[in-house]
């Protein structure tokens, strides 16, 4: 749709609409990533006019350089892993993956990084889109900057909503401006395989990434700065993957520093020099080392806070001090994950509306519509390497640190009849953390092939707060690996567990 | 071990055992499948002395003859049907499964019909294992034939449980017997893949066994009685199945009734006759027409029961009008699952152990430690077809015959991101059938690959009666599968569904 066209429905659609004009929208939001847009399908739902501001592509990086493309690379290998280990279907798995194929495909699932369904989407909720940089310019207005240089004033008469993400953040390092350094975005999108990839980081990005591209061919070098890969899961986890991707070449080194990167020439290859001398040699190198919000360039000093920071918001996601401020999704730093950013979305959204409609949203009660009380309890999280890791709420550490009384028990998922059946030499680890209070499961912790979709049992038993009594009545299929449930109430039953 | 080594631990044990002698225990257990072996366990643990009598393997028709082979058997039929459709990796799997590797660790996967470990097991939970066939006489007493003509009176102090499970039944048909049929028991154990397998039957086992000779390289027909598969499932479920076995070559057909079976020879084809005289060739023909209650040579007379019926029994699965007597698993025909039946098993454990101590048992509660309340509103069926079904709880029909005012929403699973990542031109279907006047969901049903561990969060959903309102903030990883939970959840909120 050209420009011209879509200033013609606009007008079709009711709204004043001009060059350089001001115009005015109940909600206005920041950012057509999966969290705006669920924002805009949110207040729209509720009757209220909404416009909503892009940078970038419509779909946000979810879409184009993160959850989908990442997916798409990770499933051949986890599939192939699997039917590794399949009698009778193993024989035919042993070829290397047809990379040609994958990456086509993952080009595909991105729409080849074209945006045009997207916008049709968000054109049907009746949202006005505008494609510029979108920046606050005292409360409740903003200011749109288009690539043609055109300029809107947008005012917004209940609230707006910075649903602007986060971005890859490169360390200072000496060499590493000029070294073209992999971030997410080229890890996800690359055209080609490299030979030797070296990733920079043992957090989940860096864990997929590497079980992505080795899958596809590449050496991989993992060096990371603590002392294992998933720092913020049960250890457990991060070690499984961690011996996977050694038992399949990977050379992981833990406890090191990166000091300088050097790279000659265009297509030479890259030196990553580590802080006690020793160098690594790849093709790439992907640095997997944190997120910043997107937050530097969009007026935040107009409003008095401080622009490229976190912003910290209450449980319906409105940024303190600002009652028609509400910052979702990564720029609030509760959970850097599109389907939590995606949850608050939709609490965000409902309590703008009932906040409009002057009745709710001000209910303070844990669990409401109008509360993202799961930040805290019960945030899951799949990563997709092979094995796959799942966790829901809070760890062992966690729980102790936020000062609960708890059990943890643990399950070597071996003893479960289903995961002998699903692969062979299945090995996996499971944890559930009990809360001894209220005899309430706090989170749980699964590492093993096959496990991700069994994650979900394990939130609604945190999110519905089910007593341990009840879930003995949550029985298992047999023989499937959710029996792993079973075994794990029964070590809880039988006393096992620490501390 | 030998007889006289178990003679000499029984004494060890400090119970009296001697041949043709009488020996006391607390509890007397029928049948060393996994739902007896339960029941033992339970009993035990509370302190409890206990016998076992056992007139095959123990283990169990799960083990030797049903949810283990058949599992060993379907999972490289998934897996490779699910190859075939992952980028990068379906040219490998085109070819065929190796069959010969998939028996073989079918043999393995079932001990060779051996139950050395699982006797193993029995005996280290202390309680004393009898092999032969075990009969009441009269209440609380229970007669062993042993396979050396020796004979042993058990009397039980507190329960006697009956665990004897259940077997298939061949219709009463003209030439059956002489045609040497395949049961359950043939289909899950040949050593030979049959050229053309005919199944009759368009239940679970049928159509799941019809999925595994397929993919091992049988022509299959499918012979149903009804108009459609998995009958006592939503409707979508059996049809997803079909359309999958029939793109793959099956004949199936409905609405048919076979009238004879005819077998020449030891080692020719077999033909069925239908009742409108069309006539099915094949090398070897399955009944998967129903079970019958291993209920005809156990005693029953004795205690005023009918021998070879269905044992009807309360919520702590003991048998009305008798206070010693429970039947637990496939025998008191409440859900003949594995699964179920061990959770049966465990509550009557409970119940059991309770009531011997004069404390609980009694307490009648719904959702006790003593009710099996999830067989009426929870039971959880995975089916290992190609798709995979998944159901627990009511289906619309069972919910709506119950009495309950209800709404069930749909949902194409192709309409989930999870879904095309998984496999290239997924195809599958969810329905979730919600409870208006309390707002708790009463069932849901899947179809489709990769659902099979989804269904435990509907489980723990149902059984733990979690409302509507809570499950919104139980969120599915993204891009998992289990977002099907959120489209469920919009669906409804948007006020789809029937009726």
């Amino acid at each position: 749709m050209t420009r011209a066209a879509e200033h013609e429905r606009a007008h079709a659609d009711g709204r004043t609409h001009e060059h350089d004009g001001e115009h005015a929208y109940d909600v206005v939001v920041l950012g057509a990533g999966p969290v705006g847009e669920n924002v805009v399908d949110r207040v729209r739902a509720a009757g209220l006019s909404a416009a909503v501001v892009e940078t970038e592509l419509v779909g946000g990086e979810c879409s184009y350089w993160a959850c989908m493309p990442s997916k798409s690379l990770l499933r051949p290998a986890i599939a192939r892993s699997e039917a590794r280990r399949v009698p009778g279907l193993r024989a035919h798995a042993y070829g290397p993956l047809d990379a040609h194929e994958v990456l086509a495909h993952r080009d595909s699932v991105v729409g080849d990084w074209k945006d045009d369904g997207q916008v049709d989407w968000v054109r049907s909720t009746g949202a006005q889109l505008y494609r510029g940089q979108g920046r606050l310019h005292g409360p409740r207005r903003v200011t749109v900057e288009g690539p043609e240089g055109d300029r809107h004033v947008l005012t917004a008469r209940h609230a707006v909503a910075v649903c602007t993400g986060s971005r890859a953040v490169l360390p200072d390092l000496p060499g590493l401006a000029g070294a073209r350094p992999w971030t997410s975005r080229e890890a996800t999108s690359s055209a080609r395989v490299p030979e030797r990839l070296i990733v920079v980081g043992g957090g989940v990005v860096g864990a997929e990434m590497a079980t992505a591209w080795q899958a596809l061919g590449s050496r991989v070098t993992l060096l990371v700065r603590g002392d294992g890969l998933l720092p913020r899961m049960e250890p457990f986890a991060g070690e499984h993957v961690a011996d996977a991707l050694a038992e399949r070449g990977a050379d992981i080194r833990t406890g090191v520093e990166v000091s300088a990167v050097v790279r000659d020439g265009s297509t030479g290859p890259v030196t990553v020099v580590l802080a006690d001398g020793e160098v690594v040699e790849g093709d790439e190198v992907l640095f997997a080392t944190g997120r910043r919000p997107r937050t530097e360039d969009i007026g935040l000093e107009t409003v008095g806070l401080e622009p490229g920071s976190w912003l910290r918001v209450d449980d319906s996601l409105r940024v303190e001090g600002h009652d028609w401020l509400y910052a979702v999704g990564d720029v609030n730093h509760r959970a850097l994950l599109t389907h939590q950013g995606k949850y608050q979305a939709r609490i965000a959204g409902a309590a703008i509306a009932a906040r409009a409609g002057g009745a709710g949203g001000e209910d303070g009660a844990a669990w409401s519509p109008y509360r993202a009380t799961a930040d805290h309890a019960a945030v899951p999280q799949v990563v997709f390497t092979d094995p796959e890791v799942a966790a829901v709420g809070l760890s062992l550490a966690a729980a102790e640190a936020a000062g609960h009384r708890v059990r943890a028990v643990d399950l070597d998922l071996t003893s479960v009849a289903g995961a002998g059946l699903y692969v062979q030499g299945y090995r996996g680890h499971a944890r559930m953390v009990v809360d001894l209070d209220r005899e309430v499961v706090l989170g749980v912790t699964f590492v093993g092939p096959g496990i991700g979709e069994l994650l979900h049992s394990a939130t609604v038993a945190v999110a519905g707060e089910v007593p341990i009594a009840r879930l003995w009545h949550a029985v298992p299929s047999y023989p499937t690996l959710s029996e792993a449930w079973l075994r794990l109430l029964e070590a809880y039953r039988d006393g096992a567990g620490t501390p």
